[in-house]
């Protein structure tokens, strides 16, 4: 086990009807708050709940909606404005991953001078404006994690600031909130949950026992409720079970003492970047390919993931034939839940950029841990993820 | 899955050499610092090196030592009287369970106008002097929880608070600290490890799969690593990992949005107030006679239990013997790490006070979720732990 630090400071406030909360947990922060949301139709009655609920412990708000998957920057600089020329000293996120990304982006961004890209270039910062979350799509575990993600539509590339600053102090999850999401929404946020955990998994890093045990009881758990949910999509412990994974698979309890290893995401994002892909579709395409791809190089890790994780039988005689398996009972997992399992299910249907994108995600240096992969790595990974 | 909250702020601050950096983090907090500690002549080197890293931060600081096992009141009174004397405002807590729980005493009485006791006998409070703490004794998991026990000397009552106020800011973890735990120590608290897991874990709420796998993650964890730490006491990593799980366990995430059962703590704690017997000692003894006194009560936990942490095979035509076996296992492993199995071998040779300690652990009502024990039942147990 490596040396770490963790802590997470995030509230989280679980169970039926917790939106009602939303007020009574702002006032503890805030007097003038920016709603983000993305605005849809059927979110209208949750909207009208959380600005009563303000309402009634008298707090002032403003809202920001439209904002959309894979979010770019216009949403941040035009938060960024609202909150400088309202005096906003608190951000609400209602949504999913896109919408905390662009609200942490905003929190950054207003306590910063410059343009707030230079933070996701590198810029050093530890202040934001204080944030809080209504969960409505789990998957990226945003709502207690210290990160956020914004592509940059001009240059193409998703960007990431990392920092403590940016845990909400509050996280509300209602799973009944998620009973309408619709299947693929749903089960390309049970790749993402599964993904985030894998990446910490497989890690170089040996004696790892309880951060192991813990990430494999997650996966077992997303997986189980997952074909819970796709026969019946209003069960509620099935809900509750896949929206606590999500905020527990990313608050990097499951990656404390380890490296990780990231390479599926990072690829993954590159993609997004060009095709607009959903994020967690990327993820159930690219982690099996970059799962064949490197299995070799350690074996022992994918093994211990095919026992323990899917049941695999040790085969003494040829130990790699568990790990294989292994592989091929997630990918059956994946196609079950009816998530995209390559490449053209994603609806690419050309390789003409797969270069392009296996040089733009290695240009900072190979990705991964388990495998340190070069541009043509990425490349034979896109490929082997391409039917 | 029940309605929850849960958070956890406390920074856990893990790895070797972390106690070095122990004067910079209460700089955070503090200008005068209270160190509580045991005083034993084998920490002298650890709380020189501790002293001179808060003087390094001028970090003024007075000491209060020589604080025992199932803490009493005298001590936090002495506590409470330096506080104020001397103006402290941070409180440094360098040991086990025995002086964590003292120093939260502490800072919760500092803030107090009246006698300490008025807050254990269920008097309301919601501020506590800061604190911090350097663990030498992983067990109790209450570097990082919100509660505290304290005996109460007079009347032989061990008693109890509860408040987010009470988690430290910091917990310091350096499993080389704890190379030189003697055995005995080292394994009673693997048995409180275990227990803090399993008071959770035998619950009547269903639906709880994401903290039953956790749950069962800890105690494979704690039970393979105590293995290894039997065999060699210096191996870092297995140290490290009974360390991280001591903290995981009772942090409450595998008790969120569940029932609790906790009955062998409570009866435990009446066998150490009479008795003055080591906590991870009277779980030891007492959970495997409680487990077999209630396990018809809720058969299918206990095949669960056997099946995912000891790897029973379930019998089919007779469950119960796959959850007999499963206890089984556990008194088995519990007395290959040489942890005492009956009140006999606690040095209790009389069964006089049963019914006295029975009547009093359900004073304030019966024990227990699973099965709801009343004070023959109780006695019950403490005879099936007598042989």
């Amino acid at each position: 086990m490596l040396d770490f630090r963790f802590s997470n400071t995030t509230e989280i406030i679980f169970g039926r009807d917790t939106q009602l909360q939303v007020g009574e947990e702002t006032a503890k922060h805030a007097s003038k708050v920016l709603i983000c949301s993305y605005g849809q139709p059927f979110e209208q009655n949750l909207m009208n709940t959380i600005k009563e609920s303000l309402d009634k412990q008298n707090i002032d708000h403003c809202e920001l909606s439209g904002i959309k998957p894979n979010p770019e920057e216009t949403k941040v600089y035009e938060g960024i404005e609202m909150c400088r020329s309202s005096d906003v000293d608190f951000i609400l996120a209602v949504g999913g991953g896109s919408v905390i990304d662009t609200a942490k982006a905003i929190a950054a961004g207003v306590k910063y001078d410059g343009d707030f890209w230079d933070l996701y270039l590198g810029g050093e910062f530890s202040e934001a404006l204080p944030m809080g979350v209504v969960l409505t799509f789990p998957a990226t575990g945003s709502e207690s994690s210290n990160g956020s993600v914004v592509t940059n539509a001009s240059t193409g590339y998703k960007l990431a600031i990392i920092d403590n600053c940016l845990r909400p102090k509050f996280a509300i999850l209602n799973p009944e909130l998620t009973f309408t999401l619709p299947p693929y929404q749903t089960f390309c946020g049970v790749a993402d949950i599964m993904s985030h955990v894998m990446e910490r998994y497989f890690s170089s890093t040996t004696n790892t026992d309880l951060t192991d045990r813990l990430s494999e009881g997650i996966i077992r758990t997303a997986i189980r409720n997952a074909l819970i949910v796709l026969e019946n999509p209003n069960d509620y412990d099935a809900r509750a079970e896949i929206m606590l994974a999500s905020t527990i698979a990313h608050n990097d309890l499951v990656g404390v003492g380890r490296t990780q290893d990231w390479a599926s995401h990072m690829i993954g994002m590159e993609v997004s970047a060009v095709y607009d892909s959903t994020h967690g579709a990327t993820l159930s395409v690219l982690t099996p390919a970059w799962a064949k791809y490197v299995y070799k190089d350690n074996l022992s890790r994918f093994v211990q993931f095919a026992m323990r994780i899917f049941d695999v039988e040790y085969d003494i005689d040829e130990p790699a034939r568990t790990a294989i398996e292994g592989i091929k009972r997630m990918e059956a997992f994946f196609k079950r839940i009816g998530v995209p399992a390559t490449m053209q299910d994603m609806g690419i249907k050309t390789t003409d950029r797969y270069m392009e994108m296996a040089e733009k995600a290695c240009q900072n240096g190979p990705l991964g841990d388990i495998k340190k992969l070069q541009a043509q790595d990425v490349y034979n990974i896109l490929m082997l993820a391409t039917q």
